[in-house]
């Protein structure tokens, strides 16, 4: 059985953790539109993909899925994910199980706006978040501080700060497109990543968290792995809600105790790996429900109080992607 | 014999090559006033530094070498190699070789209005470059494109876009800082990474070269190594310049084939790993000078066309640093 990672990107570490999950069992294959994609470097197979917008796409990822024996398929970019969704039963029919979740849950992560509701469903707090077009009609905001951004950016990008309740409005009637950006109010607290763990049959199998100490670019790059009952007990709760398969990577702040929800993912987090470092094995179980082994219980939990900071490293591209060709 | 990397930060990937580079016969100091620094993840002695301006720092540096038998030192911040060199004597008194520059070439390096002279000694072209205060005092600018940056700011620290010569005199009239700051005419042409090999006695010995195909807030992102015969002719007449220990680290633009120099560095720049990822060996051949062992041809080489690309990986911190105390 392989492992198909797409829209692999820079990710060459989850490359390796695959990697190691499937211990010779299997090979790791990454895919990406962009031919100068580190996962490459380190994918046992690796293909340029179509853009995930082309209607070739879900052809071409079918067909590669058959014709590779993938019998796991991940996506590091949710709209791919919310794409690959709709062939979802295909690829079951092909042996291939999907790391996802229900469309109508990863349209409400990928929607600032609508990522209220669900928080609300959850049971959680959703700090105060107004699409610019509601300032502008007036909406009774607070008095700040605010952070502006876009309605379905991701991470730091299309982030404008904007202190106050005035300098929002005034950013509301610049902008040409009031109804795609959203200012919502900038909470000061303790900023943790939560990994909720469904098995491939959506049910709820337990959760890693790290408190992260140092951003950049709304990128961690320090954490501690970290054991909040807070999150410990909600976790299980976001699970029963968002009824995904696999992993849902959570970004939570957690203001004098209690939690707030600030973005949801339904696919692997950059900020996993800080848990992977304190004894954590997502890749581990999921490549064991796939196959349909036993698991190892200690893959489920990450030892607290470790930190660990991210680096860099330099690859080399052994070898230039192939173009896989559908009936080639 | 110990290798010290003086204020390692993040660079990790460099401590693993240099203890590949010991090979077992020593182990790999790292040192840096900030305790998180994911260095201190792989090193095999870490110590959290004094800040390299405080009056006990030298000391401290000197006293540490002698007491871990550091043979060999090495910084990876400028202005710490700067303030080194005023202890090289002793250092070398203590069996301890510096990797560094003559002062005044290093203090041309970090000031780019003195930068001019050091291509002009050289005999390669420099961007036009005037501090705003020169802008102030009206004189006489091309049309543009220009980029205004710090006077001493290493790679894209401290830099502001400004399109033309109208844009740059707006900038200067509203700066507090204009000795401070330059305006340098932009180039458009490929961006190159050079590193200019001297052995510890300062003789000439080679260098390696590499293409930067992306660069993200200065840093290279995609790079493929190279073999310009213009930049193999003009290697060692900047050695003969700069008259360095180990490593300099040059960017230089071709544009129509011919070099311009844009920035000098008295150390090991962090894509010297895109060389080293296509066979080039720099700490192999610092150790081995160190130690007095005969070198590897093939360490002078890296093979050309080779594309690497950079990626990120989390590393525990498995404990944390010591506090270095002299004479404990």
């Amino acid at each position: 059985m392989n492992v198909l990672i797409s829209c692999a990107g820079r990710q060459a570490g989850l490359v390796r953790m695959f990697q190691a999950a499937l211990d010779g069992r299997g090979e790791v294959i990454a895919t990406d539109a962009d031919p100068l994609s580190a996962a490459f470097c380190l994918a046992d197979r690796s293909f340029v993909a179509p853009p995930i917008a082309h209607e070739t796409y879900l052809d071409w990822v079918v067909e590669l899925c058959r014709a590779n024996d993938v019998g796991l398929a991940l996506s590091l970019f949710e709209a791919d994910t919310r794409r690959l969704e709709s062939v979802r039963r295909t690829l079951e029919q092909a042996g291939c199980r999907l790391i996802g979740a229900p469309p109508e849950i990863i349209d409400q992560t990928e929607d600032k706006v609508r990522t209220r509701d669900l928080a609300d469903d959850i049971g959680v707090a959703y700090p105060g978040t107004w699409t610019l077009r509601e300032v502008l009609e007036g909406a009774a905001l607070p008095a700040g501080p605010f952070v502006v951004k876009q309605r379905g950016g991701r991470g730091s990008r299309g982030l404008a700060m904007a202190g106050s309740r005035e300098e929002v409005t005034t950013l509301a009637q610049q902008s040409s497109e009031a109804d795609n950006w959203i200012a919502q109010v900038r909470l000061v607290g303790e900023e943790f990543g939560l990994d909720v763990v469904n098995d491939l049959r959506s049910r709820y199998r337990g959760s890693y968290q790290r408190r992260k100490l140092r951003l950049e670019s709304g990128e961690a790059q320090v954490a501690v792995s970290a054991s909040e009952e807070v999150l410990l007990e909600l976790a299980p709760r976001i699970a029963e809600r968002t009824n995904h398969q696999g992993c849902l990577n959570v970004d939570l702040m957690l203001v004098d105790g209690a939690p707030t929800l600030l973005e949801v993912n339904a696919r692997f987090g950059g900020d996993y790996a800080f848990s992977h470092a304190a004894g954590a094995n997502l890749p581990a179980l999921l490549v064991a429900w796939a196959i349909g082994e036993p698991i190892q219980e200690a893959w489920l939990h990450s030892r607290p109080g470790v930190t660990s900071l991210r680096t860099s490293s330099v690859l080399p591209l052994a070898a230039a992607p192939g173009s896989w060709k559908p009936g080639a």
